[in-house]
Parts: structure tokens; sequence; C-alpha cells
């Protein structure tokens, strides 16, 4: 570089190799000095992008739960009723969190490092989370799908109501309860999100009206 | 005893001092010979009532969650609304829960080691407290507070969605999240069971219309 400033390309190819390393060898394995060597540059070098492991360690963490953001995003804005979009928004969040929960231990020390170390991070992720269920239940409301709920009262409380196939710590120490499924458990809080005791939303009786 | 069987007496003061002496010494450090020498009688005689130390945890485990059942029932069956009864019991569930998550070091490793060597106790338990909330849900419909749900799926469901509030590891590990509220938490799960919608339930109309 010729201004002699950090490069955001080297910035984001060291954040590549410390999550890489981390998932093969270990969190708590993994140097600065393994990740300069991994990307043959000096620890000196990382140490211009990040000033301590736990930093390095943070920015793998934005990214993994930005992907997890990116997804979820993607899921909540498939076509359909809001109620079909809870519901895959819903499931696609336990089968996330179920395969991290399945994953190997490499992945779940890095997370629960992240969790201790880097607790912003994972708090602005389930503000994160906490949103992309209002948008829906914004979207519902204006639908005619949903009741007049306070949307982001109503986001945190669907989150919290899913804890039980969300958690990954919950999700494995629930594993042998039966009850509810998790079909039954969407069907609740759609209830409580006033849906299913009107099965036509208003577009598509309108849509119909027009016909 | 005349007849030489063990008295259900001898086995209720060895199931006390054992819980006395995992609360004061805790579980590992307790031994048989310690409780039989609390009772004054010899180890020999303790295991006539109970075949090995995890026994005896067992039946602790079933007198700790027997008295939580006894107090959600006492709580559940006050005089009040369906809609009242069910905040106060949900409210109940988690002030009992907060109390363990905040009891001292001892009594945490005692229930742990009940989750890990008596977990039929603690699954029948969530059994209780699934049924405890059934009866209150299956009352609402009755009175006509509450929509007709399935109150055998709705119980899961209600302690589901309470997880954030009544597990003891996610409410210590969930501490630093500020939303959902307790209240807005029993609020979403009272819509769900469509109560809210309707102000007044039925028995309260009925009584204004008889006056």
């Amino acid at each position: 570089m010729k201004d002699g400033s950090p490069s955001p390309d080297t910035r984001a190819r060291i954040i590549a190799a410390a999550e890489q390393l981390f998932r093969d060898i270990g969190f708590q394995k993994t140097t600065v000095a393994d990740i300069a060597k991994t990307l043959s540059m000096s620890p000196a070098n990382v140490y211009r992008f990040f000033a301590s492991k736990k930093d390095i360690n943070e920015a793998v963490a934005e990214l993994m739960t930005g992907r997890k953001r990116i997804r979820l995003e993607a899921v909540a804005s498939e076509p359909g009723t809001a109620r079909e979009r809870m519901r895959r928004l819903l499931t696609e969040m336990h089968i996330m969190m179920a395969e991290f929960a399945d994953a190997d231990a490499k992945i779940q020390e890095m997370v629960a490092v992240a969790i201790a170390e880097s607790w912003s991070v994972i708090h602005d992720h389930i503000r994160d989370i906490d949103t992309i269920i209002a948008n829906v239940v914004r979207e519902g409301i204006a639908e005619g799908e949903f009741s007049d709920v306070d949307p982001e009262v109503a986001g945190p409380c669907v989150r919290a109501a899913m804890t039980r196939f969300c958690h990954p710590s919950v999700l494995v120490m629930c594993r042998d309860i039966p009850q509810p499924t998790l079909d039954e458990q969407i069907d609740f809080i759609l209830a409580a999100l006033g849906a299913g005791r009107q099965e036509t939303p208003r577009r598509a009786r309108e849509a119909t009206r027009a016909t």
C-alpha cells in the first residue's frame, strides 16, 4: 500500500484466517503468530489491524452473526403471507441453532468465548433478530393478518417464546422433553400475534373481492 | 418396630437429614456414613431404606420438586379470573426459579446432580407444571376468558414460552438481555390463549347482568 494505512482487504484476510484456525485447531490453541504464519506475514503486521486476539475473535463473531442475520433476513423476505413468513423465519432460527448445537466442540468453544468476551456482538445479534421478527409482525399488521400489537414488544416476546428451540444450550438441555413440538410452539406464537383466528389476510380478501 | 420392616418415618428422617447435609456441606462431600451419623444410626440401617446414595438424592429431589408443585398449585387455585391466576402462576414460577438461580453453589450442585442422575424426577416435575398450567387454561376456557385451545398442548407451550424466565441456567445467562420484561411475556402468553381481547370474563358479565 502506498500510503501505509492498513488495507481493509488484509483485515478481512486476517479475520478469515482466524476463523479457519478457530475451526481447525480451536480458539484457545490459536495464537496471533499462527494467524500471521497462515498469511505469510509478521505478527507485528497483524497487530496493525487488531490490538489483541480478543479483537480478532470479536471480528470473527461479527462475521458469523452477520451471516446468520443475512440468512434470516432472506427467509423473512421470501414471498408468502406474514403468517407463512413468520413460520419459516422461526423454523429457520431453530434449524440454524440446531446446526450449531450439533457442531463440533471447536465451534462451540469459539461461540462460548464470544459470549464471554464479546457480549456486545451477541447482544447486537439478539437485537438484529428482534428487528427481523418485528418487521414481519409490522407487515402482518399492515396486511390485516396480525392484531394491532406493538412490533417492538412483540419481537423480543416471540424470540423469548422460541428460547427452548433457539438457545444453543437450552436446545441441548431440553432435547429429551417431548413437548411442545416446534410447530405447536409456532402456532402458539402466531395465536399471540392474532393470526389463525382470521384465516384469510386482508390482501387475499381484497383480491377475492376484486375478481 | 415390632415386625422389623423399614419405618416410613425413618425413611423420611433419612431424606430430611440428607437434604440438610447437601445444603450444609454439599452433595459430593456428603457420604451415607455422614447421613447415618447425623441420625445416630449405622450406615447399614440407611441401606435398609435406600440401595445407594443416588436413591437418597432422588428422594431429596422428589421432596424438593413436590414442595414447588404444592406452592404452584396453591397460587393457581387462589381466587380471581383465569387471566389473573395465570399471571400469578407464571410470576410465581419465575420468582421460584429466580430464588434458585440466586441460591448458593451447594443447592445448585444438588440440583445439577438431580438433573444428571435423576432425570425422571425432573421430567415428572415438568409434566406437573404443564398440568397445573393446563388446568388454569381449562378453567379459563370454561369461564369464557380464553379461546377454545387444547389445554394439553397449551400447557407445554406456555411453559416453553416462559423458558427465559423459568429455566435456572437461562435465567442466569439471559440476565443482561433487557427485553422482554416478565409482564410483557405474560401479556404475550395471555394473548396466545385468547385473553385480553375480551376484557370481562363470562362469569363477571353474567354477574353484571344479574344485578
